[in-house]
């Protein structure tokens, strides 16, 4: 229990969302700490409630919930278009209720860390505009695990989000991506729906330099998961072939 | 054990670094699958062997180590200079030798995930250039923390590293990336030395337009970590005061 206001807290969910198989115990992936709280939250607001529901199973395997999973209140956000948080967004603040009367608030992603490429964010603004305290737990984010496992450099990184879907668009963004990262020396990173990874990546080899370091994270935290660095050069020598139904990180670092 | 070859396991450390007082429980803040990793490995290649001591000291007391420590071999990375990982570096093939000999290999930084923010990465890319397997394993990244809590535009965000210690340097480093974040509606973060937190905030408040928000992630997973946003203006208007000894993140989005 907290003050006079609720904390709202970002909880991060594992990477398994979507994929095929039985998942990993909760324990690979999350810190007790991180469970015991998601135990005890007795309100949540989520990307998708089905996912929260299936999640909160997994959590009550390790640390009994505070209360029956149907005594939990799960609010889903509004649909968010894909695209910069920035642009115009509904008013969130009525999901902040809870907080107001002194209950604690989980945010929860279908994937990994709230709020980071995910429409949480806006809800996260809302509570500081409000006063809330807002905390982040510890857990995994395959965008941080990707650049660490990339060999590509860490010290200066961008998450620029999804690509054009049009041919012609993507091409030119890539085109463009590559030139910021060798004006800056900095990684560039880019995700695709899982069901266009190979077509992503077929476009990067087509559009980048040879010499470019291209690395793709595949399913990271899975028992699935790999990590390939290369230069474009040698991707096009030696090709992969990349699932369709686990999530990738690509990124890029310029020669 | 692996086959042939060891696989290189990227080891989260602890965002405790150099902080007073009883550190958390480990595993607050680790999942327990990677203690388990961190426990059975023997050998190790570190930001800095003192403190990689100390984390396995922690570790012992969740999950016995599999060998004395004394008998558990841990090599420092060369010193770096701060800046671009991709600066002529030192060849690091020899500390993958036991992965070479079959020996699963530790990477571990002074805190948070190994080859981001810090030298790890150029041992990695060795790796992937000897065809070793590198797995990153989750756990707490002050940038990622930072981002998720900061309420800022977390579809684009890019972490830029140190900020130049000349006052004039620095100023025009701010407004350029501020100027870059207005373009791209692309959240900015950027480290500092905990000593010179104070100064930084003081600096970004001096540089920034009134309307930019700025959001400081300051002591993330501490028991006094808090994370404040606002607009700079507001920020001026009701100053905050940042310790000297704690890690923080400041985070920049342009209106």
């Amino acid at each position: 229990m907290s003050g006079p206001a609720g904390t709202l807290w970002l909880v991060p969910n594992t990477l398994d969302f979507g994929t095929e198989g039985i998942p990993p115990d909760l324990q690979e992936v999350l810190p007790l700490g991180v469970i015991r709280t998601a135990a005890r939250l007795g309100h949540w607001v989520v990307e998708n409630a089905r996912t929260t529901r299936a999640f909160l199973k997994r959590v009550d395997a390790v640390v009994p919930l505070a209360q029956p999973l149907q005594a939990i209140s799960i609010v889903e956000l509004p649909r968010a278009h894909k695209g910069p948080a920035r642009s115009a967004a509904a008013d969130l603040t009525p999901l902040l209720a809870p907080a107001g009367q002194g209950h604690d608030l989980g945010l929860m992603s279908e994937a990994g860390m709230p709020a980071v490429a995910d429409p949480g964010a806006a809800l996260v603004q809302a509570a500081h505009a409000r006063g809330i305290r807002v905390v982040a737990l510890p857990g995994p984010s395959a965008l941080l695990l990707a650049v660490a496992a990339s060999g590509l450099n860490g010290q200066s990184f961008a998450f620029v989000g999804y690509l054009p879907v049009d041919a012609a668009e993507r091409a030119a963004r890539i085109r463009e991506l590559e030139a910021r990262s060798r004006r800056d020396g900095q990684t560039q990173l880019v995700i695709e729906t899982p069901y266009r990874n190979a077509a992503l990546l077929g476009a990067l080899l087509a559009h980048l330099e040879p010499g470019t370091r291209l690395s793709v994270g595949c399913g990271l935290t899975l028992p699935s998961g790999f990590t390939r660095t290369d230069a474009v050069r040698g991707w096009q020598a030696r090709p992969t072939t990349l699932p369709g139904d686990v999530p990738v990180v690509f990124s890029l670092l310029a020669a």
